[in-house]
């Protein structure tokens, strides 16, 4: 079965077949600000490291596959009849209903067409923010008046700390808080503890998020998601969108959810269109002011023409036009672009692996240079720098280095038994394919600390 | 709302309404074989170490709650109507279907009533035994003869190791083997390791389930989940029970589960009954034996008034007759059933605590006998000196004692910050509890060693 196709004028590979037989996944951001998302909105976010700064859920190897997610759920207020915008979760019958997603250069677009209704959520991190928008347009395209309402769902981590969050139940079901302050929603763990507004890794403090809807008026709201969903139900009927309204939960303890509701009428033909952002930090100090700068259509589009442009231009490096369009659809678009994600990534999160991992494996992320020298070759040097202090000084070196806290000079080198015999050996051929891409022949004359001494 | 009430005559906890807010679960088996049983039939299994041992799966804090578990599907062949004994997971309207769950001692009993058909699931281990019984009672109390199949559903980890079943998916979803082997259904992992019959804590070793259907010939099996339910579906409506008919599949990765499909005729007012058996080991050297000695009606019967006999005598230690009916209950049926399952399991494993701790905590496990003297002496006389080995030599104590593989006197001390000040003062508490209730004086006279020191 054919499920997509891709469009190289846009950069996008557009999957027409919601049901693939597995999730077919893109990446938002970097794993400053992290984010997955599946062609049927599954996926999850972490700030710095999917081990210890994970606060958007996602369940692996679950049932149904890669839930829950970033869903936008509409419900026609007349009829009660509701669907998600996104096939998944509620999996209206396919021969109804129609879903086209498009994974671009770090953003995603799903749209749906059912019922007279066509809606489109695009999904990106602008560049170097820590937030991700999530836009919604519908259309009416029957003809007759609609009386719609829009509801959002994602679902927060109880601790940041992954394993924690799956295993400390005892714990982690009694810590998380979730309110409306100041028309943000805000979403708090630890609230007694200490705010961190820096680090990740220490445990001992809140981690907070926050968010924010723009384009219609907040109809309604639920931080709890058990009041979201009600009792022995799943993603695929939330007891909330059956019933047309929020609840407006504050939650405590148990598990929060992120929903704003939006309701929309819309004339036949008439579209209209609204913005969530989703972000980290405490809603008054951080979620206030990144809102009022960045809370509109208008800014939204723009960050999303910059974060293309710069995309874009990344695989702008090399160019080919060959008879065969399958070949310079891979040189040209996919194999750069997955070439320079897997290089920002690592292997630090995907659908398989889950995120534990927590840093950059020293081979691993040597060889990724290999791909990316042409296109982002300030990067590449930092890269090799970082990796070069991951060296000790017995000439082995970390098995993984962590961006967000190494320490060159002052890290513990690892146990005899961790070193791979070959650690080193990468770095006689990704240096010099640097600096032949480069010409930076300097890079040779720098003097960098081992990981262990200075 | 009223959920339920107790049977004191049956030693019973009667769910009456089994859309309890929580799931409230019970106990089978020992931590040897251990198990955990929701009133709608979720819950899971390991083998000695709900961390390293877990074989049987259940979700914690996922959507739906606590699933999955063990689910009898029944089919009514003729109209396609399907539904699960439990309530869950299916989940028919309630008030076209009535449920009842009897948690007894160390066994559950579900039971339903939907469109003209009674059913019956009881679930146990027997004593002493590595293996659960699954039996299953359907009677036709419609006036016309019916054709019903019954489907086994539960879902295997793919690696014991719970923590790795849950984040190392890169490897556990390559290692699973699920086939059909001389009408035993056989469930392998790492199965080109060698087999390690007694351990369950060093990770290289094949591990292996068999599972067996007595009552009925078998009418198909299914190993693979993914066949089973089918893409983007869920407990709730299984693909292979929608069709009607097992695939008969082979898992090799992926994700494995334990089908065996039963085709029973009735007619007006016939019952049927089929047994399944659910253990560990390899299906050809301990599933073919244990099954032909223990397979069959009779002898799940006799195993079944062994194991309550053998609990009531327990229970029966100490029985009150007041004018509190609520106060008989507690004191002659539940605080001591839960005392002594307080004491087998410690914090083992429930539905919060989900079983990575591994071990007895010192000072709960040491506190935990004070309830259980009178009723099970001899294993509390084990049980301290067992406690009393795991001081160390300063005077400390381990913080948890792991009775599958403790060496007393070849124990690793803990670090000094690891010890809790109080460890060694419960036992000032519970040996004099334990010598007065027995008159077993000479318990003060016995050397035993240190954990650390012989």
């Amino acid at each position: 079965m054919q499920y997509g196709y891709f469009d190289d004028a846009a950069k996008e590979y557009v999957i027409t077949h919601p049901d693939t037989p597995l999730s077919w996944s893109n990446y938002l951001g970097t794993t400053h600000y992290g984010a997955i998302i599946t062609n049927n909105a599954g996926g999850y976010s972490f700030y710095k490291s999917g081990a210890q700064g994970r606060f958007l859920r996602l369940r692996f190897n679950s049932i149904p596959m890669d839930q829950p997610g970033r869903y936008f759920y509409l419900r026609d207020q007349e009829s009660g009849d509701y669907w998600s915008v996104s096939w998944q979760p509620v999996g209206k019958p396919l021969e109804q209903f129609k879903s086209t997603c498009r994974h671009g250069t770090a953003y995603t677009i799903i749209s749906s067409e059912y019922n007279g209704i066509h809606a489109e959520a695009t999904y990106f991190v602008p560049l170097e923010q820590i937030f991700e928008y999530c836009r919604l347009k519908v259309t009416n395209t029957s003809d007759r008046p609609r009386q719609l309402s829009a509801f959002t769902y994602c679902e927060f981590t109880n601790d940041w700390n992954t394993a924690q969050d799956l295993v400390n139940l005892q714990y982690t079901l009694f810590i998380i808080n979730g309110s409306l302050r100041n028309g943000l929603l805000s979403v708090e763990n630890g609230v007694h503890m200490p705010l961190d507004p820096h680090g990740n890794v220490d445990k001992d403090w809140s981690r907070r998020v926050w968010m924010a809807l723009y384009g219609a008026p907040l109809a309604g709201y639920d931080t709890s998601r058990a009041a979201f969903l009600g009792s022995y139900r799943s993603y695929d009927r939330p007891w909330v969108v059956e019933q047309g309204q929020c609840t407006n939960s504050n939650v405590y303890g148990d598990n929060a959810c992120g929903t704003l509701q939006a309701n929309l009428a819309l004339q036949p033909g008439e579209s209209r269109e609204i913005l969530v952002m989703l972000g980290i930090g405490d809603s008054e100090l951080v979620g206030q002011r990144t809102a009022a700068e960045f809370g509109s259509l208008e800014r939204s589009s723009e960050e999303f023409e910059k974060l293309k442009a710069s995309w874009h231009a990344k695989l702008d490096s090399l160019v080919v036009e060959t008879p065969d369009p399958q070949f310079n659809s891979m040189m040209n678009v996919w194999a750069p672009y997955n070439a320079l994600m897997t290089f920002a990534w690592s292997r630090a999160a995907s659908l398989v692996y889950n995120g534990e991992r927590d840093g950059l494996g020293y081979r691993d992320s040597v060889q990724d240079v290999l791909g990316v020298t042409a296109s982002i070759p300030k990067e590449v040097r930092e890269r090799l720098k970082l990796m070069l202090t991951g060296q000790v000084s017995t000439g082995g070196a970390m098995p993984l280095i962590k961006p967000f806290n190494h320490r060159p000079g002052q890290e513990t080198p690892p146990a005899a038994e961790d070193y791979r015999s070959d650690d080193c050996l990468w770095l006689f051929n990704a240096i010099p394919a640097y600096v032949a891409e480069t010409g930076d022949a300097d890079f040779y004359n720098q003097v960098l600390p081992y990981a262990d001494k200075g």
